[in-house]
């Protein structure tokens, strides 16, 4: 997958800079890490610091002293997740700011102005995700009202960079429906139809059992272009990424390793590990002893657990470093069995020592 | 100055790590900003994670993944100003901790132990840090409680050393005397009689005026052994510490340059700077122009006062790793004056330049 800011090895995985800023680690320690891009929320840059410095920067990479390509929601989920009042017509979405209480109105067009000052290299049309559970009627309304954005989304796209001077950006196509069958096909068929270089299945863990969200990706991924990047929004686990990779996704975010990070857990070889628990106080062991991260290198889980436990930002900039590195390398292993052929012996022996792990 | 992981060139600064942690900052990224060593408080690690925990590390060093010298204090300080019961005797101090209330006793022979199976390099004795201000009466009695526990820590030192296991350590004798001159010389010379390899005045940076903490310098300075390492405890503010190489001190520790970083406020050639502040919202300059730190070298003020505000944690690292180089930058350029002989020119331009900043 080519950007204007390099190519990008398939499936990858995109650690969530909220703020510009993937929370505990700099640019550098991503780099170092060896993630290939990023995501970015441009609800929250909109809010803070606000367009105008970010322009200043002339977009995300330069204020980041980031070089990698960024990927941008559309700040259409961060709408309908964080803000107490809002309000959807058909031309877009009123809000009030979690932050200050201000209000603003994101449509399908000042979407696409936004995450052009972003310069972001991937970028998303607004769409209105359902909630869950939601009924028929209103996720009939949130798929309509998905399809028509996307319209106007890739037109304003089209008007935007007429100019020679835009940045190079690709618009994925976002795919709704709820947990409804009949309507994932359906807004498939019409989101296809309105044409994208690159689509995504939204509208997932939001609530919703695991196996529906799978079963959703049945659904779906028969009905999208194979030549095409193929992005699961917002998964997941890393059970979950490995056989969601089984169903043909190419792209994955997450804020899961950095949240479980701060939260005191690391991913393992041998499952979760919750390092604050007591079982670690004296483990003189590495975090997870098959994984050659700079912190299991250097330090121990008894160290990192007293970090944890006395509030330490140190303790959290470990675990959460720790925790993308397993991301990371649980992609690269997962590219590499591709390439070798063997990736449903990879999954098979990936799932049953994950799942199988005592987590504690 | 030489020690059982090196050696280390004066005058110098502690970065202070007080629970085995330098806040914010890895054991790494101090070495790569020059640290030559750092400070750890006794009282803390005692608490949390426990001796048990520490000496299965075989000490500090090895927990905190540290190879440099490391000093700790004795945990008296600790004791008077952290716990909310505690009783002083002349066998030594019981105290409540101040996040489980357990009780606990400090006397001058445990902390000798404790130090012990900290591993550190150069270690402090149990002492009575008088308040300020204090009456005439109670400073007496601090002191004379000072001295014969100096005297207990000396003996105690010597039992815990004959071993030819125990590590190789220093220990300090600790002048008090609060802020009167008859005390504070009565106290140098006692101290100094029961003969220690280095000597630190205590109980300052107890909330006295600047100026009585420069008086106390003039009043025991002159009686300190000139061959030995003369440290000056909880110092201070950059121009402090010009002005009191000036009169002799050979080390500090202050976790001022840790403090105020994660508060937002950033040390520059320029003076204090409040990052957080409105006017850097546009800043498109590093924090310190004058400044080759690999933060001024990669992000802006603007950028940083972003992750400040949003309370994102690389905001509270990049402005701690920052003013940690303003802090060792600062001495080598101090070490380097002295060596070329023009130390009194660079205080004063020193202090020209800083005290005449305007802040902001």
């Amino acid at each position: 997958m080519k950007t204007a800011h390099g190519a990008l090895q398939t499936p990858f995985f995109m650690p969530v800079g909220t703020n510009a800023t993937v929370k505990c680690l700099s640019s550098e320690e991503l780099k170092e890490l060896g993630a290939q891009l990023l995501l970015s929320n441009a609800y929250h840059v909109y809010l803070r610091p606000g367009l105008e410095i970010v322009d200043l920067f002339g977009g995300l990479h330069g204020m980041m002293n980031w070089d990698k390509p960024i990927l941008t929601d559309s700040g259409g989920y961060q709408v309908f997740s964080l803000t107490k009042f809002r309000k959807i017509t058909d031309e877009g979405v009123t809000f009030q700011s979690h932050i200050d209480g201000s209000t603003h109105v994101f449509t399908p067009k000042t979407v696409m102005e936004i995450q052009k000052i972003l310069g972001s290299d991937m970028i998303m049309p607004l769409d209105e995700c359902a909630p869950y559970p939601c009924g028929h009627k209103q996720a009939v309304e949130a798929l309509e009202r998905t399809t028509r954005w996307a319209k106007e989304a890739k037109e304003a796209f089209a008007l935007l960079h007429k100019d020679a001077g835009a940045p190079e950006q690709i618009l994925f196509g976002i795919i709704q429906g709820a947990a409804y069958e009949d309507l994932r096909r359906r807004s498939a068929e019409e989101i296809i139809n309105v044409g994208f270089d690159a689509y995504a299945v939204g509208g997932v863990s939001v609530g919703e059992p695991v196996d529906l969200m799978f079963a959703t990706l049945d659904w779906v991924m028969p009905l999208m272009p194979e030549d095409r990047p193929r992005y699961l929004m917002g998964i997941g686990m890393p059970d979950q990424i490995v056989r969601a990779v089984g169903e043909g996704v190419d792209m994955f975010d997450t804020c899961i390793p950095t949240r479980y990070g701060r939260n005191g857990t690391a991913f393992t070889s041998q499952g979760k590990v919750v390092i604050r628990n007591a079982p670690y106080a004296k483990d003189m062991g590495p975090v997870d002893p098959a994984c050659s991260c700079f912190v299991c290198q250097n330090y121990t889980r008894s160290y990192i657990r007293h970090l944890v436990r006395t509030g330490e930002i140190l303790g959290l900039r470990f675990l959460t470093y720790h925790n993308m590195y397993f991301y990371i390398y649980l992609m690269q292993d997962i590219r590499r069995a591709i390439d070798e052929d063997t990736f449903p012996a990879f999954k098979k022996e990936f799932l049953r020592k994950y799942e199988g792990a005592v987590t504690c």
